[in-house]
């Protein structure tokens, strides 16, 4: 009998509710507004040759390096993050390893460590989903061997000092540790540029938020040039698809494009934080493209009416910690008009609805 | 300090040339002729909106397994077919354990292989490349995990008869037995359909060759609805591009320009081995789009030549028992002309230079 092993024979399922998903998508974090034309340009003039010719990632790595002011040698492009994330986990961790990952946040942390028989630790936020820093400290140990962070985090929209992160990385030179920056362009602090001086710190990028670019899968994974070099050699040469290839520069070179839409989110961030403190609905303060707002018993029923209204939003219940919370992702100026006007009309809605049967 | 698996510190390093490929590329068996004018259409109407939403994989998954006659739970698509190598390593071999891989053959089975920890054990093929039944059926052990086999075989063209390769799976039900069927359509001979009968057999496709979408990444793996469940767990939802899930049931759509492609090719491979017979030049017979042929001591001076002509041949001297080897993929019936007349003078003058200093 074929028998996989048993940490993939445990492994839970991750299956994202991707069908049928029509209206205004404010349940995966994407960008609302499209991407930046220089890359619709771009997509216009591939042809017959760059579809048939397998992918050359490496002339695409030394531009987005010098972008990001990196040696090429520092940066490895990704089928999307989640590669990165499987990439640090294969190659770091085994059986008998530790991974610690702060929860709530992204499930493929946990998902790709415990695939490679690794124990995954989870470090539960502090109060208000703040960073757990002093947790972390104390959970480490000489089997520690990964800690994944996304920073911004996901789906709180919480963040962590730069200074504690660093603290981490130092205090764990043991293991590798992941800052996922995925949400970087709506918050604006980063540890990108310590890579240099830390030999286990690594930052992951991605095209799927403020790019725009979830369809083409590109993530870009930052790291120690040795490290990098190993991580390099476990990757499929071919793991970047040849039309991200040719649109990352494009779309890196619209700093625009970018701007404009994170001007726009965090306007937007601004006035959905307002509402919800208006309508004393809790949430978190985000530095992220989205809100996590707490609406207990009725969140199944807002998420539902909003989806009425043609608006996906996503109910976070399962998440650890988040029963009843739904993250809401921000959108331009015009949606958020629109979406801000619905969810009033929603919650009044259901509040006149208990109110009559209380 | 961070240290990297042992498995990953001792992985050989896999870097395809593929800088600086002018010219007419005979070098990585992509399609010669381009793709299919349905995909060229498809990707001209792809727009802002399915760059920036994150890819839904599962129906394209059903509409391929419908062209293939499978359950969609039979099948999984997969970043090439280099990542449906990589999860089915990173599912069934652990520190340990042991695969199996015919030599000389496709470089990743090994390389993905060997990073899980797992001892590779290469089964040199028999006389004239053929296929080792015996020597893998004595290599069997409970140990043996997993079982590589690229049919058609690359580099050397050779095919196992498909009763062979269903003896070994059944030999060795302990093991995972993928069947690379890569260059399955210049063959015409496939395992597909006992995939239902055996609960260890797994079949891997590409769009990379006869359907010329190098570019674009996408590969099938197709198995046991209950072993592919499992894949489909340790895989990202999000492996497969938007751009290549769009174009995909339009190149199975096309059979004309596969059918057409692949009757050129078999054209040219006769008559380049009629060639390579008339110039005595040993040479394997192939059921790919390629002929792997012995050039000896002048292997090297023959590409840099056939370079200079601009066209693109692949050294194949560093594989197992391919000293003085050349593959040469083949192109469509234009393009062979030139090709078989370049080669026809270049052979002669070095045939010329050598007796010169005989």
């Amino acid at each position: 009998m074929l028998k996989p092993r048993p940490a993939i024979r445990n492994l839970k399922e991750y299956r994202p509710p991707l069908a049928g998903r029509t209206g205004l998508r404010l349940d995966f974090n994407e960008n609302t507004q499209g991407v930046s034309t220089r890359v619709l340009e771009k997509l216009r003039t591939i042809d017959a040759e760059q579809l048939t010719r397998y992918p050359e990632r490496e002339p695409v790595e030394t531009l987005i390096a010098g972008f990001l002011q990196l040696e090429p040698e520092q940066l490895l492009l990704t089928n999307g993050v989640d590669e990165a994330i499987q990439l640090l986990c294969h190659t770091y961790l085994d059986t008998g390893d530790r991974a610690l990952v702060v929860v709530p946040t992204f499930a493929m942390y946990e998902l790709l460590a415990a695939s490679t028989g690794a124990e995954v630790i989870p470090v539960p936020a502090g109060s208000n989903f703040c960073f757990p820093l002093e947790s972390l400290l104390h959970s480490l140990d000489s089997r520690t061997r990964l800690i994944a962070i996304a920073n911004p985090n996901n789906p709180t929209g919480a963040v962590a000092p730069s200074d504690q992160l660093l603290l981490l990385a130092r205090a764990a030179p043991q293991a590798a540790i992941l800052i996922d920056e995925a949400y970087f362009e709506f918050f604006g602090q980063t540890v990108l540029n310590e890579i240099a001086n830390l030999p286990n710190l690594f930052v992951a990028r991605t095209f799927s938020k403020a790019y725009g670019m979830a369809g083409l899968r590109a993530g870009i994974l930052a790291g120690p040039a040795t490290q990098i070099r190993l991580l390099r050699k476990a990757a499929s040469p071919y793991n970047v698809n040849a039309i991200a290839l040719a649109c990352l520069p494009e779309a890196m070179r619209d700093h625009q494009f970018v701007d404009r839409y994170v001007a726009e989110v965090r306007h937007g961030r601004a006035r959905l934080q307002n509402l919800l403190a208006d309508l004393g609905i809790p949430y978190w303060p985000s530095q992220a493209n989205f809100v996590l707002a707490q609406f207990g018993g009725c969140a199944s029923q807002f998420v539902a009416a909003m989806a009425q209204h043609n608006i996906l939003v996503r109910d976070r219940s399962c998440d650890y910690g988040c029963a009843g919370c739904v993250r809401i992702t921000l959108g331009t100026t015009e949606q958020m008009d629109r979406v801000l006007a619905v969810m009033k009309s929603i919650l009044n809605e259901l509040r006149n609805r208990e109110r009559a049967l209380a």
